[in-house]
């Protein structure tokens, strides 16, 4: 008997041909089993009461649980910021507190109908065990970092650590592992390459901080004679299972670079903007053919993880910073949002769009607010109008995830508390 | 015996102070009689649960009842998309489904926590009566339009239109009449002078489309043979009762203009985006005190109308755009979305800040979800974290307008049903 049907949908699959589907979707051991036609008999049925479904949006860069820090340092660009942050993670970072932090990303983001996250932190293994416990598809591993890192280990440390990391988490459908060295200004040269070496061996992911700001281009260039992208091509660690957040500062042959190599690069706009780094290229990497997948960064420059601020801006942006009412097209926002983001983390064929045997990572919208009404196209109404507070219902592998609003996972208002509890402790960290 | 108290808040005032108080707000006619120690007993106790209570958005720049063409035409710049809205509203504009479409955007603007919108459209007694059936304030009156309008009008009608306006409405608390030219490309300037003359000869407002786009810089050029701004400025319809929409495309001597006048900015950075006009250049006019405020534009540049977007992105964009972390503080947002937008509608005494003696037009924020927590600063919470997810009650005048999520003024679902009703023939207008 099929496990699950939603019924009484409006469908939009983001399958290759855009498909939009009225009716309902089966699911059966966790994966989708019919679209439209629907059996009447489920072990569960909801009636999505007219609502959209559409695929669990893909976040392919964030640092999940920098939420605990949310809001603290503001008004600041990249560098001065990153300091302060630093100070703060570090008075009150450990294995516990990462995964506290990790919790409330993760809900934050299945609240906001977001089912798949690159991660990049300290303590990883926090990361891996929230996202066990919170059931959406996490990709995180190793961090690699020159200098001390806020976890007290130094770089001595991270290839042992990054290899434990490997050993105790095999890749599953769940947990995507990885190894993520910082950036090209923290990490060098050879510790960049013996990290995707690391990864390579697994034919694991691979991810790092890019071209954010012009000041991290002129220290690559101060540091190694080049640009940023040109210094990663050249150390070998470019390739389709690569992917680089935010790619911002690159001129024309950095960009030629990025579609050459097929590396992915995670636009974060939202972060982009409050940290003043600027406006990557969008258009002309998509013109390129390079890879573009969709972020939100750390809430710490959000100053909270919602895929659909970030899906908005994709879409709207470039627009105005390339004066084309046409770029980017809301058809290429919604990829990079889903598809593009679910091929980046090598789980193209599980998620990312709704089709038959594919998992059913999926969200339900309610379209009954009036900023919903009238709809005439629905790939329109989710790129320029939908926003996490439609998110009603979410399921990862056919499982409620998201309910009513509230997470079925756990009751949050523990987590919350804790983490309120570290409020004046991170207060009188950078006091 | 005091009529409303909400207890248990915290209550960001946006006054001139930036003062934060936890405690309540109590309200007898109205207006605000307490704010921090508040009366036990009530007619009417709210319990805030620990929420946000902050003043209602001013929205000064909206087309409410283009929210009836959410989403109809994408993916062009402002001149041909113009071109294509006005087909559409052509084929279904009259003074019914004017009506029916600012009770449509106002329900958005409620809902949202805007109390306070400058709306201007066609048939805007049609938009009078919806703002008196929400109860929501709203500015509008007589539009200027030089060739045939939407609504059947041509340019010899306006000036008793807006005659006939001014003698039916007279100005409220709630009802703030003014004379809307659309540009002033699409205005002569006999009419432009005529349109502020008689707005003067009232006391009453007076808004324009100004420097939207490079094109409306280059047809006003070619026509009058000077900027935008210029030749505004040489028709002496510039001053603090003006309220210029946009101004995107400025040069350093338009934004000295705008300075010295004492001209109103209503910025719109979604619509800015969305059509690709460009950005507004909104630090340097912050820095030669230009009064700048916050509007959403219509839906179909949005395609939503809210003032949440508005809001964060009026913090964020600019400080990308301009490279620059601390332009466009968070106490500068703020403000553009509240006091400087209730000033701008000569309402500066009654909204746009929660003080003693002002009207009680406020809202109450859920902050209780991951996204909110923890919260190291409410200002900082409400300018790059809140959203319109987060507003659970809102009030104008004392009164309930938004309880629990929903309306109460009257029941949306008729409305909805009548918008969804309409979309057939709006599809069949631009086929
Ligand atoms: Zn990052
Ligand atoms: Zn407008």
């Amino acid at each position: 008997m099929t496990d699950l049907v939603v019924r009484n949908a409006v469908i939009l699959t983001a399958d290759p041909a855009g498909t939009v589907i009225e009716g309902g979707i089966a699911v059966e051991n966790g994966r989708i089993t019919a679209l439209g036609q629907v059996p009447d008999r489920a072990q569960e049925v909801l009636d999505a009461q007219g609502g959209l479904v559409m695929p669990g949006l893909v976040n392919t860069h964030c640092h999940a649980a920098d939420c605990l820090f949310r809001g603290l340092v503001e008004n600041l660009p990249l560098e001065p910021w990153l300091q302060t942050v630093w100070k703060a993670e570090g008075a009150i970072l450990d294995a516990d507190t990462c995964r506290l932090g990790a919790r409330l990303g993760y809900a934050e983001l299945l609240l906001s109908g977001c089912t798949s996250v690159m991660d990049m932190f300290w303590h990883p293994e926090s990361s891996a065990a929230a996202g066990a416990e919170l059931g959406l598809r996490v990709s995180t591993g190793g961090l690699f970092f020159d200098f001390p890192g806020m976890d007290g280990k130094t770089a001595d440390d991270r290839p042992r650590d990054a290899e434990a990391f490997f050993e105790a988490h095999p890749r599953t459908d769940r947990l995507l592992p990885g190894t993520f060295p910082h950036g090209a200004y923290t990490v060098g040269p050879e510790n960049l390459k013996l990290a995707k070496a690391m990864a390579d061996a697994r034919g694991a992911l691979f991810s790092v901080h890019c071209a954010e700001t012009a000041v991290e281009q002129a220290t690559v260039r101060d540091s190694y004679g080049t640009s940023v992208v040109r210094h990663m091509d050249a150390l070998g660690i470019l390739d389709p299972r690569t992917v680089l957040a935010h790619c911002v500062h690159c001129d024309d042959e950095e960009l030629d670079i990025l579609a050459r190599t097929g590396a992915v690069v995670a636009h974060n706009p939202v972060s982009n903007l409050k940290l003043a780094s600027g406006f990557a290229r969008i258009p002309e990497m998509l013109e390129r053919g390079v890879h573009v997948t969709l972020g939100t960064d750390g809430a710490i420059s959000g100053n909270d993880i919602d895929m659909w601020q970030a899906l908005r801006l994709a879409a709207t942006l470039h627009k105005a910073a390339s004066g084309r009412a046409d770029a980017v097209t809301t058809r290429q926002a919604l990829e990079m949002a889903t598809i593009n983001g679910a091929k980046a983390l090598g789980i193209g064929g599980l998620a990312g769009s709704l089709e038959v045997g594919k998992a059913a990572d999926f969200q339900v919208l309610d379209v009954s607010r009036p900023h919903a009404v009238p709809m005439f196209d629905p790939m329109t109404h989710a790129v320029y109008s939908a926003s996490r507070s439609d998110v009603v219902h979410v399921f990862v592998d056919g499982e409620w995830r998201v309910r009513e609003r509230e997470l079925v996972v756990f009751d949050m208002r523990e987590t919350l508390d804790e983490v309120r509890a570290l409020v004046p402790a991170i207060k009188a960290s950078i006091a």
